[in-house]
């Protein structure tokens, strides 16, 4: 037993090794980093020898210190739970971490991560014994863009096991620069999901998260663009056109799964951006959506005057009112939106609109995002319990 | 018009630039890398004033050279079209180009890639007008571990929308430190079965890749482990257990997909310690696949010696042969595992087994595992036809 035990470790190397071949070899992979000690401690190292200056920047700021051997480190202590983003600054150049394989791309910005476990970051966290969901990356025909679109699909755990249970749908929108892998990734949405439902804090919902980029089909690399880095201001170019043509969106998505189509399950929510198409698309259908999150919401901006679906505000907002959706309002008091959003309540309140207001610490970040996804789950399709 | 056009770019500058502050200004971002040109020159570049040294690696290997405003750059010309995998070493440290968003992952070391259209790399592109299959994260429920664990199921473009029809199954195994990720990212699987499909040169199939890290329920992050750097000895702790427990994969795989569940309509391929599973199932269970591909595989070693479904091996080869299943077998004549593979020929040919060879350039590397699947998949299912 000893002998095969041995012979299989030697085998491994020999395979790892020739197999890294094809990526390249990686100094420094054999430090530890991040180094994370009673769920608070984290310590972040990279191996770089000739390095004159070197610091962790991100959600964790500091420099760090050069040993003898040329491995330079940073700890940070009493950290509370929570998903860190961070990377490393060498001599001015921004690098991932080396040892840490866990990145998240946001638009052209990829960086390390790691998740402190405890109270607030429980939700993102994946649960051994938790019934975990199926996650599908779906191409939809847009006959809009003459395309195909592809989209991220959450079903629960027991859809395929319970063929003739119907469920109520959740369209989750990302923010400019995002796509349909966004709530996915920075987001957690699968694991916060998962957690909500398995607890019984959330009903079993499908999620859909599709791509608001129409000049766009895909996700970088999944796109017939080709592997091009993305663009901000593309996203920009055609100002309303996601929000008319959402409807190939929900035409799908009740052709395709076993929804229940009536306003009392069907959600929609988005951060930044996606939280103006939320109010966009509600505007233009609103007797369709019995839910509605806007996240930070990129309402009372240049690019809400620019598209179609605002213009009339006051009157569709009524208009909307007589349908009674619920309606979330969350963001942080840093927020540089945070004015518009007082301006857009109050207009609500001029009019007599209802709604729930969550006002959070920080400002436009998937930090806060992800809270109010895990605040706002728990309070959707309630109304025909 | 025009005024519309411009407030909406200004929002989105602001936008872009707040959300950016949950990551990190990336420093050097402004430059374009990797730019292609021709579709077979490519030049790197990265923005480094106070670097020492800076080259790229890894496909691509070559000495940078800085201009005046401290970035520095590489040329490659005549590149023949293919996926190419790189990164840049600054003074000793290894980073990844911070102007590439694309990034793939091996074991425990991320690369850049890109990919030049043409001839070889066609299959890995996706084409705009090509119908796209849905890949879905899935877990299934494994008594041997008492866990559930993760896969990833391909189906192809038609599978909801004909929701009588039954589809082929190919079980597609990764190598040691891959995952079930493995074959859809450096595999590029998807974009293979998509235009293979949609040209006629391959049956729409279902193709599930599962994650033979029997220690592991999932890949990185998606793991109740949480985040910790994947470890290639994980997977050699448990010889056997794999194989021997595969059918927890094909029984989920029967009752949750609309299968064929017959030997002709199963396929099993896996690259290297895949290569070996692949072998170790068939094995075991000699009349349930009609169809084996072998890549790369690492038979003659000491992991196969310290796995019981290999004992015995000339008599279970013959037993195997009784059904006759199609065997593919394909290496690059640089692989450290060639002189095995040839040993394992020799052993075939002496009991009289037939099998199909394919022999390539190069050396143990996704690049041929990609070619070894894209000549696989039309030779799949054609028995029943």
């Amino acid at each position: 037993m000893l002998k095969s035990f041995l012979s299989v470790t030697a085998m491994v190397t020999l395979s790892a090794g020739v197999i890294a071949q094809e990526t390249i070899n990686t100094p420094g992979a054999s430090v530890t980093s991040p180094q994370i000690v009673n769920d608070s401690t984290v310590t972040i190292r990279i191996f770089a020898p000739q390095a004159r200056h070197a610091s962790v920047v991100g959600d964790l700021n500091g420099e760090m210190a050069r040993d003898s051997e040329g491995v330079w480190s940073a700890t940070f202590s009493s950290l509370p739970p929570e998903l860190y983003c961070y990377a490393i600054e060498i001599d001015g150049v921004r690098l991932n971490d080396p040892s840490n394989v866990h990145r998240v791309r946001d638009i052209a910005t990829v960086s390390d991560y790691f998740i402190l476990p405890g109270d607030t970051a429980l939700p993102y966290t994946v649960n051994p014994s938790t019934a975990h969901g199926t996650v599908s990356k779906v191409w939809y025909p847009s006959p809009a863009t003459g395309t195909s679109r592809r989209l991220t699909v959450y079903t629960p755990s027991g859809y395929e096991q319970n063929p003739s249970a119907p469920y109520p749908v959740l369209y989750l929108l990302h923010g400019t620069g995002g796509d349909e892998n966004s709530w996915g990734e920075l987001g957690r949405a699968t694991q916060i999901l998962d957690n909500l439902i398995a607890e019984g804090k959330a009903r079993p919902m499908i999620v859909v998260m599709p791509n608001a980029n129409m000049t766009e089909q895909a996700a970088p690399g999944e796109s017939p663009r080709g592997l091009v880095t993305p663009d901000a201001k593309l996203s920009a170019l055609l100002p309303g056109m996601f929000e008319e043509t959402f409807d190939e969106i929900v035409s799908f998505t009740d052709s395709t799964y076993r929804t229940i189509p009536t306003a009392d399950n069907r959600a929609v929510a988005g951060l930044s951006r996606g939280g103006l198409h939320t109010l966009g698309i509600a505007l233009l259908r609103p007797d369709d959506f019995g839910y509605l999150g806007m996240f930070s919401a990129a309402i009372g901006t240049d690019a809400e005057k620019a598209s179609a679906p605002y213009r009339d505000l006051d009157n569709r907002l009524v208009r909307l009112a007589n349908s009674d959706p619920q309606i979330v309002i969350a963001i942080g008091n840093d927020d540089f939106l945070y004015e518009n959003n007082v301006e857009f309540r109050k207009r609500l309140d001029d009019l007599g609109i209802s709604y729930t207001y969550i006002e959070s610490e920080g400002g436009h970040s998937w930090r806060n995002w992800r809270k109010y996804l895990t605040r706002l789950l728990p309070s959707l399709f309630r109304n025909n319990q």
